[in-house]
């Protein structure tokens, strides 16, 4: 590829984000998209009055203004702690890059250019690889301004690192401290309680923590199993008693009557125990006791006095058989993921290492059926196969269409199929809430990407081809050192059309715009808050990660590439800063869990870029430049190890000093009691049994798009269950809210 | 090798063993040999008076019928639970490889000898390798045999090591119950507190714990540097100020007395407390102040109310920066590790990096200067080197002994030379305690043998050969395949001469034997207790486990060894026992830390031996039994995450339950306050304070002999404290009990 090639193609792709930005300006002030532009708003009920104006048909960068003044606390408050290690990604980059194109273009590129005695075209016409190392000639003795380079990067990458990562684990510490009290700082999720044929979980639950925890223990919350499965067993009972008792009454009690009616044993709460036992009696009877002892799962919300205790309690190892009472810290009420707390704790490990192997080998194989199709689209097969296509495809135009544009069209649809996979998979390793199961989709996209944008392209070829890469691992280095540099136009040209096109497409929304419009067009309004969803970090986070591992493993060896990458993170940085204030609402938090994998990845890259460069150091033949290189790589590693030691404990579990000096500073203000109160309302595991003293209830069980789209069963039973309520058919005794309110 | 050889060469060896044994049952009644055989007898002061009969010249299996009769309550009351562990290592190795040897001896050895239509020799003559599976034809459909051998194996071994680490932890549990009151439960170490100019460490421990543990909080220790570098320090002040001030007098005052002189804030100790201030006052002027301050350590053991509280504050981050206050379980007073807990805790990370780069670059190289002697004793080159020895060489029998015996005498010097450097490894390591110290040189040995004695003899050659086994990671298994058969042999013969050989040295106690008969003969008399070790785990455990991997390698390849095995098990059950009751003192127990050791190193003999299978069977050409090998390679991966899941977080971690319900049976029988007092006397850095209040300060400081080994700074140190001591030129106030006792 030539340089003024890539410079059109630059030129089209950047004539393309412009006018997508310049029609999205457009689209964002037309009242009827206020819903796709605007979802965060009109969930917090802000929506603006607009009128009819001219002005609403003239593109303005008044949007970019607004996203580029926005400071952090502002988005801190918008889009919590998870925004703001997004938004320090992107800084992070725009830095490091910075830095890096400095370095590159003014030392390294000229080296790359006059690297062999050749007589040079005019620039535009010029080869990219001119301006590789593949340019530079064996044995030259240039090749230290490379190793020069790749200290630099090195150390601004470490030292940016070094302070990103402390400052964000202050920015959690802080945020920990100066949020509101959080109901999960006062919960414990207890699983594999042991089941015992005289008791009910819940009783044993009761009895294992007055005794043991008896000064801390506050109350607790039993669940209940939930799920396809549960749902059909429940539906066999009812048909059975049916047919059984010719009568339908005695199974027409939700099981929600007695949810949560145990382990209150908080004085606060001994008055309503009173009138919860009394409705309790009345309406239970021996056998919907029995039916309520099959449906509870072995596991528990525990409820402490302070977080200093509830701290402890998740800690500690409860029992001397680690299998039983597993005690995890509990995640906020809107974050938890209610089908899989029921998972049977002995379940989780051999579903970690099928999900674990399932993601490999999808990663793998992913490429098979791509192949296949583009193996299919050799014209003179389908011609053979569908002989009425001849015809059709003597035409030149659809011949190059099919031949050239649909295997990659089904690449990126099969692309597309990758983060709801990779999500599936995490939903079936049974995290227990949804920020988990983001953050470990998050991992398997990362490396599902790196894999086959990175290696599959350099080393082209089946998936046996792929194995063979690491039958070798010696070998490794020289391969890539010599597969990499070719390489480098495609990536230059990915980062246009995959980088810069994405964030076009991510602005203008262009999936929930055409819902919107078709849903206008049908006049189907009740939906207006479809669009209101949370921030994809799973698949957003990865793509940045892989941008920064290609300006990594490239800057040396085509630094011609900088440039472009620090545009796109420019342009990432305004555009999902207006995205976080305007579109994506932060229903849960991971905390910042996110920056510990920009972290590693990170360090990866540098690792990799330096070995890359040992190999093409060996294939230059400059053992002065590989004997540079080394130390700088135990130097990399020894500073990850460091991080690792001195950072990531506090990302792992909060700190005893922090948890008690907030309780103190509550117990002084007197909240505590309050906190307290609070607290046996905060998870609910069904949400139906509404009460407009309980209105957080119905917000925390509100199921995102993502949730009905993986687990069905959840919002299909929640409908049921609500029209069920809405008939009548539910026996709602007067003392409901005493039996919810007190009976955790 | 030839039948006849090998059983040739088990004879000499069984009568080498035999005569070892008798000799030694005679040895053992000599009463001069007394401090050797019976060590651990005589440092519990129970001698034995022995007259002079002919009964004491005549070999007797007396100790046979003893260590065969001992049941394992005697020895976990002798040795503790590592012993008991260790005995049950054998016992398992016994049952699995009886298993092991019933099946292959009676399947897959007929399977073997007819696996080629060839006219068979009697049987004396025939050729070892008529009975592996090398003589097994390709194609051949009796290869289910080994394929169902190797199910059994795994079956018996995974069910064996299933109870067993169930039946461990159990017993840890009990044991941690059943013991006496130990000081480690209250007490937890504290290193990295924090610097701070205006207080000394003493007293921002003293305000840390009582601000955020002020409920459970008993009172601290803080800890003083020791060691070489401070040693000089010292020296080098101490001349100093006699060079400044000509005169000693204020510089002979011992770093003793306000040794342990903060933090004692517990009621209990109040009244104490006053008489420690007013002798302190006395006592103590603002510049030996300074002097302390500089000699402390950024750490210290703090004492808690209860088990429970110890525990919780140990797991818990204590600050938002994980590099600060952190916190541990504290050894047992007789395990600490002193010279250690002063190493910054900053180091460790670096110091445990560095320590395995040493010891994995120790194992690959250790092979270079034994080949390179064994290039030397090539005679040609010697006589080049040396003429003269031209006349001593002609001789055949001397130029057989140095080419033939000289270079495996070398090698196994420098096998000798291995146990001590990966205990200085460890100790380097940082450590803080010294069985932890023991554990992890376990590890290194155990990698060291299996690496250097399975995959050297192997892949025999140099390091760069040993390297290139890496290089082709998919090769491996039938690489494997090719090289171990025809090594059976080989090894059959190292447990001949390695294992039934050392168990003869062993119970021999050579080394000791010969130092007591030299101090007889120099009649020095003083050292009587000089024979009183610890269990040389750190080079049992592993060897045990080499003849357990070498056991499952070949076990199907060339079961042949298997009854050589279990002779080798059978005596070192023996003889270990009768060690245990007799020769060794447990000074300290790591509780049974061993036994996840052992699982491990099973689990992974188990997954190499399938793996070989896999590789021989492909060889072999039989898909079928290779198919049926590699779920049972899934199954044990499986079966090893399950027991991980299982068993491994209790030898991690006590359990709440564990420690609170030993703190209520404390409370309730009122033993409770009488530990408490105990507590502050349990942990003593320098133990030179004697007092006749204060007898166990003496006993954990006492060095033992691996210790006098590797930290010579202590001993020296202690040695020479006490010196001063013996010469009065310490101070000693009349408030001296009253210092150590109230000021913890």
């Amino acid at each position: 590829m030539e340089v003024a090639a890539l410079l059109t193609s630059a030129g089209i792709n950047i004539a393309v984000c412009v006018t997508l930005f310049s029609i999205y300006s457009v689209l964002r002030k037309q009242p009827s998209n206020f819903t796709v532009y605007f979802g965060r708003r009109v969930a917090s009920k802000r929506s603006k009055n607009v009128n009819f104006c001219l002005e609403r048909f003239v593109p303005t960068p008044s949007w970019i203004l607004k996203a580029w003044e926005t400071t952090e606390d502002e988005i801190l408050a918008i889009g919590g702690l998870d925004a703001v290690v997004f938004v320090r990604i992107l800084v992070f980059s725009l830095r490091v890059f910075s830095i890096a194109a400095a370095v590159c273009l003014f030392l390294v590129l000229p080296v790359n250019y006059h690297g062999k005695d050749r007589l040079h075209k005019d620039i535009p016409l010029e080869s990219m690889d001119v301006f590789t190392i593949a340019n530079v000639q064996q044995h030259s003795e240039w090749l230290w301004a490379h190793c020069l380079a790749l200290y630099v990067i090195t150390f601004s990458a470490c030292s940016l690192l070094f302070f990103e990562y402390k400052s964000i684990a202050n920015l959690r510490t802080l945020h920990i401290i100066g949020a509101p009290p959080s109901p999960s700082l006062f919960t414990i999720l207890v699983r594999s309680v042991p089941w015992s044929p005289e008791e009910s979980y819940c009783e044993t639950v009761k009895k294992f923590f007055s005794s043991y925890h008896a000064s801390t223990y506050l109350s607790h919350q039993i669940i209940y199993k939930c799920g396809t499965v549960q749902k059909m067993k429940d539906d066999a009972e009812h048909v059975f008693r049916v047919l059984k008792d010719g009568t339908m009454e005695n199974t027409s009690k939700p099981i929600f009557t007695h949810c949560c009616s145990c382990g209150g044993n908080a004085n606060s709460f001994q008055m309503i125990n009173i009138e919860r036992n009394s409705a309790l009696e009345s309406t239970t009877n021996t056998s919907s006791d029995l039916d309520m002892r099959k449906k509870e799962c072995a596991a528990a919300f525990v409820f402490f006095k302070s977080r200093y205790a509830a701290l402890l309690a998740s800690k500690i190892l409860q029992s001397s058989n680690p299998m039983l009472w597993v005690t995890d810290i509990a995640p906020e009420p809107q974050d938890v993921y209610w089908s899989n707390i029921c998972i049977p704790y002995r379940q989780l490990w051999i579903r970690k290492i099928a999900t674990l192997i399932a993601s490999i080998a999808f990663m793998l194989v992913f490429l098979l059926p791509v192949t296949f199709v583009q193996g299919l689209t050799q014209l003179d097969k389908l011609q053979k196969m569908f002989p009425f296509l001849t015809e059709i495809l003597k035409s030149k135009m659809v011949n190059q269409m099919v031949t050239g544009y649909l295997p990659s069209l089904i690449l990126v649809l099969f692309l597309f199929a990758v983060p709801p996979m990779m999500m599936l998979f995490s939903s079936l390793e049974g995290c227990i809430s949804r920020s988990g199961r983001k953050k470990s989709a998050c991992y398997k996209v990362l490396y599902f990407l790196i894999w086959n944008v990175f290696f599959v392209n350099v080393f082209t070829g089946s998936v046996i081809s792929q194995l063979s890469v690491f039958s070798s691992v010696a070998d490794l280095p020289v391969q890539l050192a010599k597969a990499v540099p070719s390489q480098a136009t495609f990536f230059t040209t990915y980062i246009f059309t995959s980088g810069w096109a994405s964030l076009g497409c991510e602005i203008m929304q262009i999936y929930p715009l055409l819902c919107n419009f078709i849903q206008r067009l049908l006049k189907l309004n009740d939906d207006s808050q479809n669009g209101t969803q949370n921030f994809p970090y799973h698949t957003e986070v990865p793509r940045i990660l892989l941008f920064g591992f290609l300006g990594f493993t490239n800057a040396i060896l085509a630094p011609i590439m900088l440039p472009f990458l620090i545009i796109y993170f420019f342009l990432a940085y305004l555009v999902y800063r207006n995205q976080f204030l305007n579109v994506y609402v932060a229903k849960y938090d991971s905390g910042g869990q996110y920056w510990p994998i920009v972290h590693n990845t990170t360090v990866f890259s540098l690792i990799f870029a330096q070995i890359i460069a040992l190999g093409v150091f060996g294939v230059k033949h400059s053992p002065v430049a590989s004997g540079f290189t080394f130390p700088l790589v135990v130097g990399t590693f020894l500073f990850h190890q460091y991080c690792r030691q001195r950072f990531l404990p506090s990302f792992k579990s909060n700190s005893a000093q922090t948890a008690i000096d907030m309780d103190r500073r509550d117990e002084e203000s007197g909240k505590l009691r309050e906190i307290h109160q609070h607290l046996h309302s905060a998870y609910c595991q069904y949400g139906l049994l509404h009460d407009p003293d309980l209105p957080r209830c119905f917000s925390h069980c509100d199921p995102d798009e993502e949730d009905a789209q993986f687990s069905p069963q959840r919002s299909l039973k929640g409908k049921e269950i609500l029209k069920k309520e809405k008939s009548g058919s539910f026996h709602r005794t007067s003392s409901t809210k005493a039996v919810v309110l007190g009976g955790m």
